[in-house]
């Protein structure tokens, strides 16, 4: 699982979280070969080092890792530790469904407005990554409110930016939304500015991989540079989340989110489709250097609201802690 | 001429205007075989149709057309014509070699004071697309500052951002730079939010396909974004241009200048080196549609200044009227 989430066969907040809970399932079972408990805390304190050094920017992952070592702690013997962990992870993933479904519930009101607002045009939704039903257990947290919208009639188009350099937007969002039959325009990532200049951008939705309780933003690179143009347009700007990528602890998310630096190759290459076949190309010099950031944090102050699973607040640390009293900081 | 410059064998603001100018050249050569100068004119008139109607956003492709008409209407009989035809094309390509040329030197300045101020400490300078010698008779624009400074001993590093759909930042910038032996890395275009809110960035230079003489500028898709980034970190945000890049008629760059659509396959593929061959790949689902805008505008208040071959001004109708006061209107 670790291997999975590393080389991203597993991707998305909401996956990365519950592909971790079910890691800590594997690792307690790995455990019930050597025959005493303790063992099994030790097995399971190596598996949840090595899950969590997977990837340092998805808060969900250390998340769902730090909720079953807390919960395997409490079982006595290796077959209680087995069976908390394997009910943990399906309420990690059952609860993300859950949530994503609520924040399509939420999410569908601020469509249904722009579109009375619109009177029958058309909607159109600017998306950027992957935040869909492939990057969580089910529905997706920024295409949650689009399919809901779309399920219930509303006129909506969505422009997926493609998100270079792995192109989660036109391999994975533009695909879902084709099966789902949403109608869908691909763009290159720096078409997003032009389009809102040109008022074809009515609502920007995005997904997050860490949000702070005062609502700094951290998300797939080039998200910052969308929620400048929607500023700068009017255009709202919208970061749909379920609470489990709310991270209570960081206050500064600029100063504070790891921003996870990946292979230079990512950038020096494209892969996609050729004669039937998957093939990579390199699209730079080979001798010229790369830089991959995976990920860029927007400030609090450019975002309109967070769509959560309790509803839409501000990114203010007071509207997300009224949405979340119970949450200790 | 026009099919090189249509499909972008020639590319770039200076060489797209000088390989116009010597296409009005070529047109009146083919004239001579036929017999009345009447003719001539005929051929002419054609030929500049064509050529303008080639790519609608860079202005200096009808600036060296309507040039060449006004030189060569002087000329009698074919002669004669062909004679200025290809005078009048040399001086174009000649201008642009020697205007880029100061843009070096006027630019070379901008980043000497950074330099000074670094004590020693790399200048990282970003640019986007190839505003390179790639894209102009010589020296280019936006790179000029950049070769002069490196070949004036100072640590220039430039972040080239890859320039999606057609890569003419890794394809052309990273290569050029490459060759020159000035020390680069690509980006991703989505990076440059990122690396200027993390102090990575000293100034950002870029080129102009057409500049209103209100200091709007029109550039390759996702300069806006860029400035947008540029303006919200404090980065100075520099465009470089030759005179031939001032549109004299236009004032509200948004409203006015001619955004060219270019085919969504561009969007939907990349193309690249796999096995020693250049090969396309498709990076999004068949079915899914796209959209290609191949240039985008950004707003005089974003930009810091303009590097002209007069030297450096605000991104101002005063401003750029006191430099070039001979401009009418």
């Amino acid at each position: 699982m670790a291997t999975a989430i590393r080389e991203m066969h597993v991707r998305g907040a909401g996956l990365i979280g519950a592909s971790a809970g079910y890691g800590m399932y594997l690792s307690a079972i790995e455990a019930t070969v050597r025959p005493a408990a303790a063992e099994v805390d030790e097995q399971l304190a190596h598996a949840a080092a090595q899950l969590k050094a997977t990837r340092p920017t998805a808060v969900n992952l250390s998340w769902a890792v730090e909720r079953q070592l807390k919960n395997i702690a409490e079982g006595k013997g290796a077959t209680e530790k087995i069976a908390i962990a394997l009910r943990t992870a399906r309420s990690i993933a059952d609860e993300d469904a859950e949530h994503c479904k609520m924040i399509g519930q939420h999410g569908l009101e601020l469509i249904r407005k722009i579109a009375e607002q619109k009177a029958g045009e058309r909607v159109n939704v600017l998306t950027h990554c992957n935040a869909g039903w492939l990057a969580f257990v089910d529905y997706g947290s920024a295409t949650a409110p689009i399919y809901a919208a779309h399920d219930g009639g509303l006129p909506v188009h969505v422009w997926v930016a493609e998100t270079r350099p792995r192109n989660q937007g036109s391999k994975l969002t533009a695909w879902e939304l084709g099966e789902h039959g949403v109608p869908h325009t691909i763009i290159a990532d720096s078409a997003s500015g032009h389009l809102m200049q040109r008022g074809a951008v009515d609502l920007v939705i995005v997904g997050t991989d860490r949000t702070t309780f005062t609502g700094d933003v951290a998300n797939k690179i080039g998200t910052y540079l969308k929620a400048l143009a929607a500023k700068d347009n009017g255009v709202p700007f919208y970061v749909a989340l379920p609470s489990s990528s709310f991270d209570w602890e960081l206050r500064d998310g600029l100063k504070e989110i790891p921003i996870e630096e990946r292979s230079p190759d990512e950038v020096k290459h494209a892969d996609g489709w050729h004669d039937g076949q998957q093939v990579e190309v390199r699209v730079g010099p080979e001798g010229s250097p790369a830089a991959n950031y995976g990920f860029d944090v927007t400030p609090a102050h450019l975002i309109t609201g967070l769509i959560t699973e309790r509803g839409v607040c501000k990114a203010t640390e007071k509207s997300i802690r009224a949405l979340f009293p119970d949450q200790a900081p």
